[in-house]
């Protein structure tokens, strides 16, 4: 059987564009839509035309310049949202609108104070007001992830008789385990009797460090788009890390699935996010962090050198990294100074590099990192004096 | 049933303090090891004594002190490696000693060049060489995800009947997909004869972003401690969070988990850990991201006013984070501009904040964030306009 493609819904320029400190003028979203469009998504979240001038204006340019990449507006179910974001996707070659509406118990009684009913009610008549402008609808239902399954089976269920070709599943608090997820996929694939007719997509929230084990229990149980973000920006702690769900559908081949993102464009793309959206990567993150490929004690090093894929499982160049690098601190081995030492073109044997990692360490257990002039200041004080010896 | 304990073991001090650039001397090391101590972990990796005399005398320095947690130093399985660890922790009231040998054939054949027998034989002999210096020895069999079920489980029973006390699991190139891990922890539990004699630990890294997922599954499927380090520090792309871990654990009391973390400690260490290592945590971090808490959009912002529990599972106050932050950017709503301006003091009624919310939206679309002295500009300007009207 040929592998399943995922569809890879970007939510950069909307979930994560409405982060303190993140917000974008029209020109850096353009901007970065175009990258986004190259890296090779399939749905680019431009916008919520209705929140100001400025981001309709923008999802308006966008969608003017977007050749290939579906692009989505996102909207309330409120007739005047639905309105103003097909105005602002009139241009588009593939309009989507995404819309919706709190599905939870917390959101039915906390936000809307009102009955399961009249929400679904209010679900069925924003899909048919967005399809009165595009054949393309997705709706969300808020807070699925804490919805009771039988009722959101309705819903989607609903919504999809009603035009819906993309039915959202948010875990809107970042709160399921991936069982939970998985297990709630899969019953609306059992119990949804038109479900066929859309298309299921996962977005979920990294509040407990859970959004890219989420999505993949989602895609495993019959999702078949992901919503994610670069550097996993969004709302408090985050979306799904779109670099994070790409490589680990690349790696895990056996699960049967493929994405159209060209991978060795994650690591640049990462660094534009990150400069234009004055958002710090911590070096620690996977895939994009500036340490993603770094090994730095001597039991890795050592292995490492042996052989790359004792530690590494992903080429940093597949993902567009710079090379794998061997950072000598006090943790690092005889191998690892070795290696270094014959980098920079000096060529000792076993017993010169004994006695030089003597001094290399009296040199690391002082500083945090044993740079290249500390090894040619230890490399020429030791050829001189074993030449005077 | 009561709930069961899953073991904290802290490893932000050996295999954090490895990253480059996150080095600390001894003073550093005694006082997070301390702080480390107060916030709850059951076991503290203080270092890697043959790694270097610094480090030697940090673990040395660590063993005095500490009271209550167990305190841990890793080794190869080479003799000298234990001799030195056993000497670094002769101080310890309690001391355990790590040692263990890559299992999977990437290890066997790319770094030892040996066979899977001589491996068995040298893991079995680690472990009675540490066990003449003390009674608590954890073995862990280094790449276990990425090696074959049947001989990672024959070495398991060997080194537990050889007096290994804990089995470490090590995911050490972060490859696993959650169920992988689970059902590897699942094979050992049904398929290592002596396993009720040791206790099973994770120690899983974030490669693909899956590190809290695969300990969760871990646990879940009989594992009862896990490997984790503040922050999610780490090689590479770094470990499980800690904070992440012990979160998850408390949000799902249907897993019949606890552990013994204080959880409002955890935002303050955090940042001492952050401060003392030099390593950022980028703002979208789950639990300890300065964002974690932050609500921004319109949609979320409106939820939030009206009951917290719509977008927030976890108190801030829980885990030790200033309280929840309602930013005022181009994305929030009337909701978030009437609220921000009441808590500064002004009363104006719906048809003011409609008014108010246009010249809002003019503001915030020209800068990222709208701050408090936009907010009474706005407002003593507005409140001229209608005296003067």
């Amino acid at each position: 059987m040929s592998d399943k493609k995922i569809f890879i819904f970007d939510t950069t320029l909307r979930d994560g564009e409405q982060v303190p400190g993140c917000k974008l003028n029209t020109k850096e979203k353009i901007e970065l839509a175009l990258q986004l469009e190259a890296l090779g998504v399939d749905v680019l979240e431009a916008g919520f035309p209705i929140s100001s001038p400025g981001d309709f204006h923008s999802v308006d340019e966008i969608s003017k310049i977007i050749k290939n990449a579906t692009v989505c507006g996102l909207s309330r179910a409120v007739q005047k949202d639905i309105e103003t974001a097909a105005q602002a996707l009139k241009h588009a070659k593939r309009p989507r609108i995404h819309t919706g509406i709190g599905t939870s118990d917390f959101h039915i009684k906390g936000k809307f104070n009102a009955t399961r009913e009249e929400i679904l009610a209010r679900a069925v008549q924003a899909v048919k007001w967005a399809k009165n402008f595009v054949d393309d609808v997705e709706f969300y239902a808020e807070d699925a992830g804490r919805t009771e399954n039988e009722y959101l089976a309705r819903v989607i269920e609903a919504v999809i008789a009603a035009g819906a070709t993309v039915v959202n599943i948010p875990d809107t608090t970042g709160y399921c385990l991936p069982y939970q997820y998985g297990e709630k996929i899969a019953f609306l694939v059992n119990n949804v009797k038109n479900i066929d007719k859309a298309v299921i997509s996962c977005h979920c929230h990294n509040d407990l460090g859970l959004a890219t084990a989420n999505s993949i229990a989602g895609i495993m149980n019959g999702a078949r788009q992901i919503e994610c973000t670069i550097n996993g920006l969004g709302e408090r702690a985050g979306n799904t890390s779109l670099e994070e769900v790409v490589m680990v559908i690349r790696q895990h081949r056996q699960l049967g699935f493929y994405t159209d993102i060209k991978a060795q464009e994650l690591n640049p793309l990462s660094r534009l996010v990150s400069d234009t959206m004055r958002m710090p990567v911590q070096p620690n993150k996977a895939i994009v962090g500036a340490n993603a490929f770094s090994h730095s004690s001597g039991i890795h090093q050592d292995g490492f050198l042996k052989d790359a894929t004792t530690y590494e499982i992903i080429n940093p160049e597949e993902v567009g990294a710079e090379g794998s690098k061997i950072v000598l601190t006090a943790r690092s081995g005889r191998s690892a100074l070795a290696f270094r030492l014959q980098k920079l073109g000096y060529d000792f044997n076993r017993n010169d590099i004994d006695t030089l990692y003597e001094r290399f360490l009296q040199i690391a257990d002082t500083k945090k990192e044993v740079m290249e002039d500390d090894l040619h200041s230890m490399a020429k004080a030791y050829t001189g004096s074993t030449v005077n010896a």
